[in-house]
């Protein structure tokens, strides 16, 4: 392996041992993050995320919320971002090599040559959504790769957030950005202790709350009402939890006519927003 | 680790590492099957597939058409499974420790103590689907995860079949088959020489053939007409081939009023055959 030639070889070394094993202990602590939750919320400034990958810095790069620390970038990479002028950038830019980046991450992360230390976007309440017409949010969905996937659908069909819960949800990370394909940047991700506050907020804010459930008594195409709608869709298998079902004005199901009667939480999403967004268009 | 106590040890670890290197192989190969490829689409009865998780096993053991060589599992599994006397199973059934098991598979295999050695289903032609009135059409989906997601939204939403190219379309496997959470033995999985022709056939046969593109002149809403529909999807990225294009009766987008203009493939299938079954039902 190439070794990096600064001055400063054996600092940036320990450096980069140290951001291996901040993205290590991450990945362990199975994508929630201790200080958020002791905090109630707060993202810490200080914490580091490693996005990567040329589409997900991109992103990054033009959201003008989004601080960032640091990127290591290879030269190609600084082509392919359309990057003339490095030193123009308001952060430290490091040009390495494709094996430099690979060593800090992990083996499996397809990073393309660019890879960028940023800080969590602040912490977002709920009444921002004033202005939407289409929320979706999501009951303990775990997976960041499904969160992801889910929050590109969200900008797609242009809902104004994704909510989650605080706990049993993914913190932002670089695998929710890369899963998200830069709509981590597009849109809002509220992570509130409560989701059955929020959902009662979001009734007095006029929307129409509808829990996607397959025991649901009414279709959802029946329960598209009104001019602001919310969606909430739980964990595969675990479905929304009862005080969810609770707080939501009506519980729907995605008619399914075939042998296998429940579809991935990402997929479900999917056709969900785009049932909303069509009703809404109408 | 412990080993299993079996008179026939070092007959079985031969055997076992056997089968770790043939699917080793397997995956090595990238998913392609070079037998089938080479026989112009006869998938080799002998090939093994390695099937497993509970649910994945449950339904090889529930389809008819599904020869099965050999069983690995656990007391627990066996259990779960419901399989009171696993002497009357037509096929050897090896009750074992979840060790054993984890030492026939990749690492990162979830087999929750159920493995199966399965043969290919036997090819089938297009004209079984004279009957159905919903197909889905993949024009070079590479991916086995997507694949095995959009075949479990294809059950839910009653398509009478999935096809795909025979190169550049994941083959039956075990990553397919647990992605598809079952959905694998209860719909055909068709792989086609040339999706071209295909597309041909399934017009005389009265499909209204949609290829779904991003730059679509219509809506998919206006082009759903007639009595029986095939959507054909495309990779992302890739989207389309241009003979796909030309063979197609109509080309239709997705409408995205957001900042994201793509979806990936597994939700845009789910989305179109939600829309596509609910005109056929309406």
């Amino acid at each position: 392996m190439k070794k990096a030639a600064t001055p400063s070889h054996t600092a940036k070394d320990s450096h980069y041992a140290k951001l291996r094993r901040a993205h290590r202990d991450a990945r362990a602590a199975g994508g929630t993050d201790p200080a958020a939750r002791r905090r109630k919320g707060a993202p810490d400034p200080d914490r580091q995320l490693l996005f990567y990958g040329l589409h997900t810095v991109r992103a990054a790069l033009d959201n003008p919320h989004r601080t960032i620390r640091k990127m290591w970038v290879t030269k190609n990479a600084l082509n392919r971002l359309q990057i003339a002028d490095p030193d123009a950038l308001p952060f430290d830019v490091e040009v390495t090599a494709p094996q430099a980046i690979d060593r800090l991450l992990p083996q499996d992360a397809v990073h393309q040559g660019a890879l960028i230390d940023a800080a969590p976007l602040p912490l977002r309440p709920i009444d921002m959504l004033k202005d939407s017409d289409l929320v979706l949010m999501l009951d303990q969905v775990t997976d960041p790769h499904n969160v992801g996937a889910i929050m590109r659908s969200a900008v797609a069909f242009r809902a104004g957030a994704v909510i989650t819960t605080l706990r049993n949800s993914p913190p932002e990370s670089g695998v929710l950005a890369k899963s998200a394909s830069g709509a981590l940047e597009l849109i809002p991700y509220i992570q509130v202790t409560n989701l059955a506050d929020a959902i009662e907020t979001l009734n007095r804010l006029g929307f129409v709350t509808i829990g996607l459930d397959s025991d649901g008594p009414q279709r959802l195409e029946e329960t598209l009402t009104g001019a602001r709608i919310a969606l909430v869709l739980g964990a595969e298998g675990k479905g929304l939890r009862q005080k969810t079902r609770a707080s939501v004005k009506a519980l729907a199901r995605l008619d399914m006519p075939g042998r296998i009667k429940s579809l991935n939480v990402s997929n479900a999403s999917a056709i969900s927003l785009y049932a909303a967004r069509n009703f809404l268009a109408g």
